[in-house]
């Protein structure tokens, strides 16, 4: 099996990297201290340290379907499963649905695409226009595959975001032929402006919906979720027992408890939205002054600035810059058959503002 | 897939039942305010919310390879990778090896034969004698997978511990015929009077080793390992990282931050022995006395005693147990082929004296 060259280079870059590589949230910005309190609630009592039910731990099951419900995508919490990290979730559902065909869309999630060719699933990748993906081909495809792996908001790696037309065309689309979404939204509370209906709250008794807590909380604790129908979570259950027996639960307490504060956590994201939003719009200036021939578009929300240098490699370039401890994602990786080879992944969320001007300047130098 | 009974009871059990079912360590022996403390201090600074490496925290690593070289089983820290339990480190090799042939013990651990059959490996199994599994059968079925999965030490379901000589019987032929060992130790520091030396310390380039802190600290933290060569443990970290990225860092900064006292370490692995080799002797004890009929040998350390009820079906008794909220599993869970089932294992660490012998009482009335 391949590694991903995300997680190669996170074991490869030191404290002098400047990396716009991996979706690292700014770590300035983690709750850390209400987070130790929680850690200090969550055990104090001996029960807290013993096995639990595979399907998660109910509080936070049951806050979880509570946030569901107010944003108006009725939910119990017997219809979430607790998974360690979304990457579990996906490959708890595709190990189900193992050896099927999926379409994806292209470019997408490198974790996603590793994990179904674990699982065996044969990727169709379509084209992500900028309102979402294109409906023709992604009708031609699911027809065939009736399974796809879709990340509405604020994609990765493009950063691009579906309209609600689009939204609502990939529902009908599904609820007509009778497949199965999974929709990955681990950006979606990190909106710049706005949030936007999810696909899967259009066709409940069709979707698995995957959120996580590791990009507005903290990626340490490897808390995320599958919400589901019962008829489509409960096959999932002794899987996940298999795997792991249950997750993590000194981490389920915590973020339950961190939870029970709702305001303080509302804070969190809107302040995680401002300063994410002013980070995109600084990377985008300095984007603009030091690295002007690169062409993007500005994201709506999430972790990262998406485009295109015309004529370059950038398979070859990351490889110079790496020598210069500056790292991004080459396009190439998010693509099944790496034919596209001019575009760049960058992350904004995780460098100073004078680190992304020297890192921009340092790949400018060497291009 | 198939639920595991011992899972699925856990979710029906309620605060009545008297479970001896599952392998829960006795919640009133956990460190927790240690580990109450070490979370205080793991969670002092934001960079321990941060995503991390696959392999797992260094320190950690480096503190279970310690220990390993201290046993006098040399080791490295990269040649440990930290998993969710030991339960995903059975997962992760045996994805690895997914579809081959694998020789395993009558009985076995359940989780272990679930997963192998997930990842569609064809399980023969080899009789379990008092003193190890029976040389010659293990021969003959290793000979033809090359891949075996051991529990030496205080065995799951059966508590068997295996000879010194059965230990380099097993090694001996391994090293002879060029295949691999998957040993189980769960339980080895769970000892009641001394440890034995593990197989895989005899055969160190043809084995995986696998450890837990579930039953030795707390199982909500799913801390476990793989302790293997490099060769070996290398081709298994893409897995990991497709499977979830990498396990909760939090938990193992935690667990690392307490390991740093190693006489407190030390001293509650002592009070685990002598308060488990205590409970064991007493329930050892009231079977005698409550349940005379239940054939067993006492072992020498673990977390079950074993042991046969002749000419009673015990996963028809279980049934009957359970309407009056007792609860064990019978042994016929733990064989391949279900053939065996007039067998019983008790777990004797998580119940009070009391409910012991309340417990036995009511498995006597129904009988």
């Amino acid at each position: 099996m391949k590694r991903s060259f995300i997680r190669e280079i996170l074991e490869h870059t030191t404290n002098q990297t400047i990396s716009f590589a991996g979706g690292l949230p700014n770590e300035s910005l983690f709750p850390y201290e209400a987070l130790r309190d929680s850690g200090y609630r969550a055990l104090s009592e001996p029960s807290s340290l013993q096995y639990t039910t595979s399907q998660g731990y109910r509080p936070l099951r049951e806050k979880i379907a509570e946030h569901y419900t107010k944003q108006g995508f009725p939910t119990k919490s017997d219809e979430i499963l607790i998974t360690s990290g979304s990457q579990q979730a996906l490959d708890i559902i595709t190990r189900y649905y193992h050896s099927r065909e999926i379409t994806i869309e292209a470019p997408s999630y490198l974790g996603a695409m590793n994990v179904f060719n674990l699982n065996r699933l044969e990727q169709s990748a379509v084209t992500l226009e900028t309102d979402g993906i294109d409906i023709d081909g992604f009708a031609l495809s699911f027809q065939q595959s009736k399974l796809a792996y879709l990340i509405p908001d604020f994609q990765n790696p493009t950063g691009l975001t579906y309209s609600e037309e689009k939204r609502r065309a990939v529902a009908e689309h599904i609820e007509n032929t009778g497949g199965i979404l999974i929709e990955d939204s681990p950006y979606s509370e990190l909106f710049f402006e706005r949030s936007y209906p999810s696909i899967s709250s259009m066709i409940p008794e069709q979707s698995y919906h995957l959120g996580s807590f590791s990009k507005v909380l903290a990626p340490a604790l490897r808390i995320g979720w599958i919400r589901a129908s019962e008829p489509l979570l409960q096959p999932l259950i002794p899987y996940k027992e298999a795997m792991d027996l249950h997750t993590n639960s000194v981490a389920q307490r915590i973020i339950a408890d961190y939870l029970s504060d709702t305001e303080a956590f509302q804070r969190h994201l809107e302040t995680l939205r401002s300063s994410y939003g002013q980070k995109m719009e600084l990377f985008a200036k300095a984007l603009d002054e030091f690295l002007p021939m690169f062409q993007y578009n500005k994201p709506k929300g999430g972790m990262f600035i998406y485009g295109s240098l015309d004529g370059i490699s950038t398979s070859s370039l990351v490889q110079k810059c790496l020598q210069k401890d500056v790292v991004f994602v080459p396009g190439r990786e998010f693509y099944l058959d790496g034919s596209i080879d001019n575009e760049i992944r960058f992350n904004f969320t995780n460098s100073s503002e004078d680190k992304i001007i020297e890192g921009l300047q340092i790949i400018h130098s060497v291009l």
